[in-house]
Formats: structure tokens, C-alpha cells, sequence
């Protein structure tokens, strides 16, 4: 038995973005299981099976792709972005720790991809430059006073932050309760920035400031930046103007 | 004149972790800039310049590649990692700020890499899979004060931490001022993880906890992870443990 689950991180969107591991893994894999959109962007190859699955099940696509991993076969779970960040790798290793022991002998290796939060940063210039935090506002599994207390640390604390998941269906206003606490701690003119669908043929970049920021400019493929005291705006006249955070302090 | 700077990631160590664009954008680059060690990890090629230069020059470096791409030159800016994560991209953005007018005409793109911070949590299983925050411990910049407030709202909020330089020859010791703080904050059994030199011949992983956590683990090529209330440890017999942070909350 020379079973492995491979976690592969396809980057945002675009296969530019795919690393070359990620690349070779990818065409050795007997199995490829995931999120509906996210097998859709892996070539289909002969003799692979194709395990496409809702957003909403994680654990038990993580749990079929252990399963198949322990009968012997090359599985990858593929996730977008980076499979470590808000994804799939930490679904994985949940479902080891309450499934089987014999789970805890397979070998499982995590690929690193570029994170949504990076391509974001990356066509803005350099938001990320400094001290930065990553936050989901999705309140499926955590409930909302645990996320105001890390969104409130995280303005006291200076960090950049980006939001992941900052609105879905059930909860397509929870955007603006997130800028209405931080209101009461950052001032009006910090940075705030929509990356939305990066590296898709829609994308579109949105930079405004928190006390102009209105909700209804995201959806569940918009990534939010929010900037701390040293991020700065580079005005140009003919192109969109850049953003970077100072490394030094303020 | 059809000049541009590409502010480019290399990854952490190794080639695998290199993107496609990153791959191709290093091959049609007319000059190479970057600290020696990553201008060293770019294959040669006939025809190209390569300038490296030392890790403290930076803002010099931004300088002279947005020289060379004002004059028509296609120029690759190297960083490993990721450039957007405390590395090359906000000094060329800093650079362009206080530089000549012109240089905000200037065709720059960031290019994404996998960052040391993923990389080394792909390593331990999936320790950044819910709210995480990262901190450069570097005080060259900023003031020890800065730093100790955000650790503390770090530590508050429950975040997991990737702390970035931890160690210098300058101040070998401040990860242990780091540990010495968040011990006031956080439970002694708070899991700490020392990953050194990721996909190099060298690397290591020590895994431990806040009250065991030792800063003479620690160098320059080191990213230590903090864990969060959330952050599990899977205990294995035949291998390292795996160690994961919950997507629910504590």
C-alpha cells in the first residue's frame, strides 16, 4: 500500500499562479476531489477519477479522500488559493483527529499556493508590506462576538487586515457591521480596498476609504483590505493609484 | 520606450514552490536585482545583467531597478517568498513615492509567491486554518514598543502568530522578549513551532510549547508559529505530529 493524499493549492484563479509542484502532483494524482469550481480548473487526464462536491461538505469530502488515500491510491484534494488558509488542509486534519488511528500513518503532504489575500495585495502594490492580519467574517462555524473581538484587536493593534469571506447568501450584510466597528476605532480616511474575482476575467478593483467603504461592493469572491496607519496611496494620473504599507512605524 | 519592473517571488528555497508566470517573467527579464542569495537562486542566462546586492540596501535596490526600467529595460526585482510579505515590493513602492514623478508611469507588477509563513505551515499540517496575524520582530524600523502592542493584541484577540525574524545578529535575542510577553497572555501549553530553513538541505522543525519554547532555536532563517485556543496537536507514533488549527471556535 503506497497510498498518499496530496492538498494542493491551485492559487487564485489564474494557472499562472500554480506552482510547479503543485503542477507535477496534480498529473500524478489518481483521484482529484474537490469543490465543483475548483476540479473544474484541473486538466482532465485519462484514467483520473473526478470527485466534485458542494462547499458545504467539506469534512465529508475530506473524510472520502483519506478513506481513498488509506485503500492505496495518489489522491489530491485541491483547494483555491493556498489549501493552508481558510481551505481544505485544516478540514483534513480535522476529520484525522476524529477518524480512524490507522489515518495518523498515511502520508499526507500539504502544497502551498498563492493565497487570495496575496494576488489581491499583489495587483493593489503592496498593502501587505507590514504587520498584517487575516480574518474571516464567515459565521458558519464561529459566532459573531468572536470575530468583533479579533476585528477590535486588530484595529488597536495596527494590523493591515485582509477579510475573507465577507459575505455570502445567509449573511450578505455582515460586511457593514464589520466597517461599523471599525469605525468606532480607525480613522475615516483608512485605506479599505475591494479585490474582487482576481485573476478572472471580471475582475475589478475598488479603492475607497472606511468612511465611504459600503457593503454592497463585495460578494463571496471579493477579498477586503483594510489599511493600518502606515499604508499610504501613490497618486498617479493615468492608471489606478498604488497602495503600499510602510515597514516603518508611525 | 516599453520598459517595466516586476517585483518577483521566488518562493521559499525551493524551485518547486516557483509560480509559472514567476518561472517565465525570470526568463525574459533583461536585468536581475536582489539581495545575493536570491539573484543566486535565478539560473543564468546569456544576455542577462545581474546585480546583487546586500539585505540592507534595500530602498538603494528599489532605486536603481526603477532607474533601469525609466530607461526601457525589462527588469526582474527577486524576493523570496513572497514580495508583498515583508520583503522587496513595499520598498520599490516606497521608493516610487519619494522618487520622480515619472516613476508613477511606470509599468510595475507584483508577482505572488508562496511565503515563508505557508510554507512552513504546510510543513506542520494546517496551523494557519482559521484568524491568523503575522509580525516581523525586526526593530529596525520600528520601535519595540510597536511591536509589543501588537503581540499583545495578538495574543488577545487569539490569533494564531507567524512571527518573521525572529533573530539577527543584532538582537539575537529578542524572540525571547516575544515569548516572555505572550506568556503573560497565553496558556503555558499554547503550541509553539520553530520552522528553519524550509526546502533547504537543513531544514528543521522543533515542535513545542510557550512555556518550553526556547529563543536559541531560533535564527534568521527561522518562522516561528504561536498557536491559538483553536490550534490542535494530532499525535502520531511513527512521524512528526501533525498540528492544526480549528475552523471552529473555542
Amino acid at each position: 500500500m503506497s497510498g498518499a493524499l496530496f492538498i494542493v493549492g491551485l492559487g487564485p484563479a489564474d494557472a499562472r499562479w500554480l506552482t510547479h509542484e503543485a503542477q507535477e502532483t496534480l498529473d500524478a494524482a489518481q483521484d482529484i476531489i474537490g469543490y465543483t469550481p475548483y476540479v473544474a480548473r484541473v486538466p482532465e487526464r485519462a484514467g483520473q477519477t473526478r470527485l466534485a462536491s458542494d462547499n458545504r461538505v467539506e469534512i465529508d469530502r475530506a473524510q472520502e479522500a483519506l478513506a481513498r488515500a488509506a485503500q492505496g491510491r495518489r489522491v489530491a484534494v485541491v483547494s483555491g488559493g493556498d489549501p493552508g488558509v481558510f481551505a481544505m488542509a485544516a478540514a483534513v486534519f480535522e476529520a484525522v483527529d476524529g477518524g480512524p488511528r490507522a489515518w495518523r500513518d498515511l502520508d499526507i503532504r500539504v502544497l502551498p499556493g498563492v493565497s487570495a489575500m496575496q494576488a489581491a495585495a499583489a495587483r493593489l502594490g503592496a498593502p501587505l508590506g507590514h504587520d498584517f492580519c487575516a480574518i474571516s467574517l464567515s459565521d458558519n462555524l464561529k459566532p459573531w462576538d468572536v470575530i468583533a473581538k479579533r476585528l477590535e484587536h486588530a484595529a488597536q493593534g495596527d494590523f493591515v487586515i485582509a477579510l475573507y469571506n465577507p459575505a455570502s447568501r445567509a449573511r450578505p450584510t455582515r460586511i457593514n457591521d464589520a466597517f461599523a466597528l471599525l469605525r468606532r476605532h480607525l480613522p475615516g480616511e483608512t485605506f479599505v480596498g475591494f479585490a474582487k474575482s482576481i485573476g478572472r476575467e471580471n475582475e475589478k478593483i475598488i479603492l475607497t476609504r472606511l468612511d465611504e467603504a459600503e457593503g454592497d461592493k463585495v460578494d463571496m469572491s471579493t477579498l477586503v483590505i483594510i489599511g493600518a496607519s502606515g499604508t499610504r496611496r501613490i497618486a498617479r494620473d493615468r492608471a489606478r493609484d498604488w497602495v503600499y504599507t510602510s515597514r516603518k512605524a508611525t
